[in-house]
This record gives structure tokens, sequence and C-alpha cells, in this order.
């Protein structure tokens, strides 16, 4: 605890120094990390065990929202819903594939709102997916628009999702700003910080091209090479890493971001997995500015 | 033949426009891998084989120098270099440790001059090397410019090689620019351009910060996601991935690069280790500067 209050007593100095955590309300010195837009990508909890026991990781590392994927555990939304709702997780956001909507958007936007959700992520372009050219990205983007159109009329919203790829330039533009240009206001981006960054961009000064049109960031790290503690993939929890989250978290908060959502791609085991989310968890908490309230 | 000639035909009409290749002698159209500054780090080829199966590899991609690490073979340096003779390999430069260098800086020329080579790098940070902090890089800087100065007392230059974690900014600043300005003017950079992507750097803006400090380039490619033809840590051929290369060779050749030179951190197996220096050989001599001569 007293560990705990020097941190924030620290982070409370910096932010006052750099104006971050100004207007803070928190008089006496505690954050709490569930009351926080601090959610977790559940994707990170895929191989620690069955679902009980990937929540009770969630739960313990104080998170109360989750961003969902694909069909977890095969269970009915509703079903979901109640075992979230058991746990006391809220869901931020869903990801679904741009096969998934291509073959049937209604049925991606009807199982969203059995999670009581209003927000769809489309996560992933598999390699035989990617445009190769400025067109097959703007193609894209305004394929993606419809999309988004289609949820608008239902109350939701949709958003994209980056890795690497999308950080490939055409002169002075990279992939990612020609899908968002064409796609146009109605979808909106959930930068990966990692990803970002290992594409030649810092992340900081990226995220300031997309202001008004962050939904959210995926926070994680990236480790230097021949850390131990990092996974497979080289990913490591927030704040251990070389991302700049000094920079990063208030360039999130001034585009627009919601939520700051913790992944870990490539944990080494379920206690690994449960370590690495608190980690990012109690790291987020002690830095993520209080502008971006839930 | 014909592929290949439609290939440097398509480069130099587009170096013709850029006027990367203005000034080149290669009327007839033909470009050779050996005569240009193109090599290969042979720890790219480490598991593929005893030495004599690596070296014919590396002839078989039309590789005529190296780059040496560590103690190769176990073998003495004139032993080493009477193998590289046979196979007509000049050695370009030698990756020697920290270690080695304030165990004894002595040996490590030694070493180097037994291989005919006057550039030693230093090629890695272990995780308890790593400075935390500005003061830290800017001592192992001058650190290092001692080291300088005792190689340029016997005709020696030494070179700096980076990977992610030198892309940490403290500030508006990069560690890899603290070390470099406190080192001074003597220590020279092999700019690793995929592991300089990967920390958040585009790379051939980075490389216009060192201009005339650039000895090489570490030429590989980061694969974007997903792509199946890359190694486990998501390396691949130059070309072949995410890294405009259009932009990154001339700017290499603009700070002064002596070589380009090939390395794959992770081939899958011996023969994919052939195959990826081969595509990166072909590469680099349809699209390397002819400014850059050997």
């Amino acid at each position: 605890m007293t560990f705990r209050l020097s941190r924030i007593l620290f982070a409370s100095v910096l932010a006052l120094s750099t104006g971050v955590l100004a207007g803070s309300a928190l008089a006496d010195g505690t954050r709490e990390t569930g009351k926080l837009p601090i959610a977790l990508q559940i994707y990170t909890m895929r191989n620690a065990g069955p679902l009980e026991d990937q929540l009770k990781a969630v739960n313990a590392a104080g998170l109360t929202a989750v961003e969902t994927f694909g069909k977890i555990g095969d269970l009915s939304a509703p079903d979901l819903k109640k075992t979230l709702d058991a746990h006391g997780l809220k869901v931020t956001s869903h990801h679904s594939s741009l096969a998934d909507l291509r073959a049937n958007v209604q049925a991606v936007i009807d199982y969203a709102k059995g999670l009581g959700d209003d927000t769809i992520v489309m996560p992933y372009l598999p390699p035989d997916l990617r445009p190769a050219n400025p067109a097959g990205w703007q193609a894209l983007g305004i394929e993606l628009a419809g999309y988004a159109d289609v949820l608008e009329a239902q109350g939701m919203h949709l958003v994209y999702h980056n890795h690497n790829f999308e950080m490939v330039k055409f002169g002075d533009k990279t992939a990612l700003e020609i899908l968002m240009d064409a796609a146009g206001p109605k979808m909106k981006l959930e930068l990966d910080i990692a990803w970002a960054q290992r594409g030649g961009q810092d992340p900081a000064e990226f995220l300031a091209k997309f202001k008004g049109r962050l939904f959210a960031i995926h926070a994680k790290d990236n480790a230097g090479i021949g850390d131990t503690k990092a996974g497979s993939m080289g990913f490591i929890s927030v704040g251990s890493g070389i991302v700049d989250w000094a920079k990063v978290l208030p360039a999130a908060n001034a585009s627009g971001a919601k939520w700051y959502i913790i992944e870990q791609d490539d944990p080494k085991d379920p206690a690994d997995a449960a370590a690495s989310i608190k980690a990012s968890a109690g790291y987020l908490t002690d830095h993520v500015p209080v502008g971006a309230t839930r």
C-alpha cells in the first residue's frame, strides 16, 4: 500500500507538472482500476484455463470491463453476458472478422446486441485480404463505411484495429490513414500502440493524426529484445517496454480515446497472463489521464 | 534471365525518375551482386550446417563479402581467413561484444587484423548492460569513444549496431542519438533497419540523422504479421516486408553507407536461410544505389 501510494504520488507530481491530471478528483490519492476507463481484450486469457478461471484472473486484476472476440467458449451471446455479469464485467466492444461482416452483418450485430454491446471492431486482416496498393486500401475503407452505415442505423458503431502491416507507406501516408480517410468519420479507430510502433510509427505522434477518430487504444508494450520477461512475440506488460507511455496516454486522451484496453498476445502460461494483466492494469491505473472518465 | 532483366529495367526506370541511379555505369543492363557493396552477416547461416555448407550457400547467392561475429567454428583468425579466401569472401567488419572489448581490446583488434579486417562492430547490449537514463547512455558513448581511440591508433574503426531498445526516447532524442553524440565522430553506426522500425522509427527519416556517421545498414525486413514465409521473430527477406526500401536505400547512401549487409535473424531451416539470403541479395542487387560502389 505504501508502495502503491508512493507510485500514485509520483504519478500525480509528474501529471501536475505536465497538466495531465489537472482537474483530477482523486483528492484522497487513490484511484480504482474498476472505475477508470481501463479494460481487457479477453483474447489475452484464451489459454488460461476454463472461462471461469480466466474471468477470476480478470477480477483479480481489478478490471470491470472486457472486450470480447469471436465466439468465446461457444456460448450464445446471452449466456456469455450472464457469465460476464456474474463477474461484474461490462463489454466495451466486440471483435468480429471481416469474413463474418461480409457473410452476415446482421448476425454480427445481433450477437453484439446480445452482449449489451454497441461497438464492433474489425480486428485483423489475414494476408490474403490485405490490399497491396492505395486504391485497394481506399476500396476497403469504402466497403467498411458501408458496414458502419448498417450498424449506425441500429445504434451501433464500427471500429478498425491495426497491426503492423497498415503502417506500410505510400508516399507520405500510411495504409491506415488512407483507409480511415476513405471510410470517413463513421468508422473509428482502435490503435494498437505496440503494433503501430513496430510498424515504424512514434505512437504518440501517430495518435495525433486521428483526433476525433479514436475509440480506444490497445495497450501493450514492446520488450527490448533479450528481456526474459517477454513472451514469444516480444510483447510485455504496459510500462515494462520501450513505449513512451508518458506521451502516449495523454495523446490518446486528446484524440478521444474512450477506453484503454489491455492486451498481451503471447503470455507464457496462465500465471504469466494473470501477472501481466495485473501489472498493466496497475500501470494504467496510475497513469491514465483522468480526463478520460468512464 | 528475361525476368531478371525486366526487374532491372524496371528498377532503372524507377531510379532514373528519382535520380538514384543517375551516373550508373551499368549500360548493358546487368548488375553483379559480387561487385556491389552487398554483404552478409554470416550469423544468418549459423544453423545451416558446417561452415563449408554455409559458405557454399553464400556463394550461391552471388555474395563476395561477409561480416563475421564471435569466433566462427572456433577457428583462429588466420584459419578462418583462409577458409573465407577459398570461397572468394572478403570480410567487411567483425562483430565483437562489449564484454570482449572490456576484457581485452587488443585481443579483439588482433583477431580482426588476422581476418584482414579494419572495422569492429559492437553488436548487442545484453539487458544487464543497458543504460536506463540519458546519463548512462552518455557514459557508454564516452567509454566506446575510448575504444575507438585505441582502434584508430592501429588503423581500425569502431562501429555501433542497434536493436529496438536504443529507440527509447528521452524527450525528443532516442538513446541511440544520445549515445552517438556522446561517442563523437570516431564511432560510426551500422543501422539495423528492421530493428529501428520496430522501435518506432521511420528508417529513412532516421538515417538522415546520421549523415557522415553511417558505416553500413543491416538489411532485413519486417514481415506483416501472419505472413507464413516469415521466421519465428517475424523477420523476412529484403523487399518482402513493410520497410519502404525505395526510400531507405537512397537515404543510407546519402548518409554514407559503405555496405548493405543482409541479415536474417530467424531462418526456419538451412534451405530457408539459403533462399532468404538469395532473395535479399537479388533485391539489393536491383536496388542498391550505384553511388555506393565498392
